[in-house]
């Protein structure tokens, strides 16, 4: 075994397998190993200009209009959550990435693998959840296979969903188009979905119960559209929280992107747990905020329709794209200070999604 | 715990919990048990025509072109067999059910669900051979999804493929456009794959390698409609093999489909197999096969264009389809005696795909 380097056909391994001989949990997380993962071996492996774009689906066109595409499988733990379960996650996850890359989402597919041994009763508590999700979100669920693997060989109930949407404007939304002096909104407080997942998991009782963001943001990212905002790039904040978001973003547009922290909303009772459990808000999973890029000049207009249309989150500008230092996110304190963040090697909370 | 529906929003269980209060492996074996869920479960929650129509995947119009849509997933124990892993078999497959909707297959997602220890290496040869499989039919993975599972949680390896295709022609192919009086063309031998893999599963040995057929089958159906051949439907046949597709088609059409044993070729060594093993080669899975049903006046020129195309296998008439008994199939036997054939509950063999 001098010889590292796995050899397949003409490729030659890119992962160094010194280093990760197997998969780790990290490579699932979200953070630094994942992006290793799919930048050296999946990118490389299936090279194409969508997957190099680095959206959240894959935009082609057909028939003069323009198609997305997406994919997510589910594999959160436990399955049922307050604010939600892993079918309303799979529904709406789906939507939100279609929406990400600025398209209606119109028809979704599920792939279920199922634990041999599962309640039925389970299975029938995702399955019509999944349905009002869908109803909800004016979505349709049009195809579907069903595996079942032998008790021990699964955890339950894994989903995949996969969603096809059309782009109904000429806006090329997209990480590449993040321009220098865009604005940065996001749609409302952060940290929510994984705190409310820790909490079901470990049993924890806070003050207040505190329920999973999960929500679809298409007619959201809509408005913005309908009302004409020039929008440079959407990005929902799942795996990783915020902080990951905009540092795969800087990375992709090549700029620098400052945030201010006074201007991140996360509430008390969030914030409370966070400390307790040693989390930073800004890493922590959501599954109904994103972020907008627009022209400053449009901010402000941006941020009232999305303001009008959200009942229970307030909207904020919270930062500016900067030129340099390229690929880097400053986060500007209350005190003034300055620092960059940096992307974990993985999710601080294992399987939130 | 006297009342066993379960109610949940305003649906209530379809599935008669008494009866089946937890999932079976035979739920996912494609055969009976299956047929249920999907119809009492999935169709009933998820109700639209897409659904209904119960093809291998969803046929929607978008600007004027119809698009197919579909979606599977792949749990196949071992990951590696004579012929193929669950790599090739997850594109093949998938471009597989886009070509048996009619379509030409364009663009693929993968969803992974990685087990924690899964060997790096085991991971770079199934991405390689899919980036393989992709190349060779022509279709790009275009967006993807990367999910870790804890240790003993999974099987090291779940993919969900799911495609997206456009119909180039007219047809309405479909199970409900089978008409009386079709004749049924089998693309070539069958019972390869599932004997592949029981050989590999259960380290048997038989004179000859038995090799899975899996391979794409677009080329063969693509090249009917280019010849302009009125085809009324395409199925392959995967879980549960000849015998349950036959049954799906005959259910969903209201017709009656004989085919005759001694025009369906199996490979003296896969019935050898299937003969120690104890199984009916009719309902072995295949993942390079399928039937098509054309006008019998057509059905020549349909063999003579797919028997150009083939190299290692050849298509045949195997049988006709009738008015009744609807929804049967009947086998004629070699020594001219008629049986019906039924659905098993579930696949002989699980985990096949």
């Amino acid at each position: 075994m001098g010889e590292r380097s796995l050899e397949h056909g003409s490729f030659v391994c890119p992962v160094p397998l010194d280093q990760y001989p197997v998969v780790l949990l990290a490579h699932g997380g979200g953070g630094k190993l994942m992006h290793e993962l799919v930048a050296k071996m999946f990118l490389a492996s299936f090279r194409n200009p969508w997957l190099e774009a680095r959206h959240d689906g894959a935009v082609f066109p057909l028939e003069g209009k323009r198609i997305a595409f997406t994919t997510d499988s589910y594999v959160v733990r436990p399955l049922f959550f307050p604010g939600g379960n892993i079918g309303t996650l799979a529904v709406n996850g789906t939507v939100n990435d279609l929406a990400m890359c600025g398209a209606r989402p119109l028809y979704l597919s599920v792939g279920l693998v199922l634990e041999e041994g599962l309640p039925m009763e389970t299975l029938w508590r995702v399955i019509s959840s999944m349905a009002e999700a869908a109803r909800q979100a004016g979505v349709q669920i049009v195809t579907g296979d069903t595996k079942v693997v032998d008790k021990g060989k699964g955890d339950g109930l894994f989903i995949n969903t996969s969603g096809v949407g059309v782009i109904e404007h000429d806006l090329p939304v997209s990480p590449s188009a993040i321009q220098v002096g865009d604005a940065v909104i996001l749609s409302g407080d952060i940290g929510r979905h994984g705190i409310a997942i820790m909490a079901a998991r470990e049993s924890l009782q806070f003050e207040t119960e505190i329920e999973s963001d999960c929500a679809p943001l298409h007619q959201l990212t809509s408005a913005l559209f309908e009302h004409g905002v020039a929008v440079h790039c959407l990005r929902d904040l799942t795996r990783g929280g915020l902080a990951t978001a905009l540092l795969e973003l800087a990375e992709t547009s090549g700029t620098h992107i400052v945030i201010h922290e006074d201007h991140i909303a996360v509430r008390d009772d969030v914030r409370g747990a966070c400390e307790i459990l040693g989390l930073d808000p800004l890493y922590v999973a959501n599954e109904g905020r994103f972020v907008a890029f627009v022209p400053a000049h449009e901010a402000e207009r941006a941020l009232e329709i999305l303001g009008s249309r959200s009942t229970e989150t307030v909207p904020a500008i919270i930062g500016e794209v900067e030129a340099t230092p390229r690929g880097h996110v400053t986060l500007r304190s209350r005190l003034g200070t300055s620092r960059f963040l940096h992307m974990l090697s993985g999710e601080q909370l294992p399987r939130i999604c």
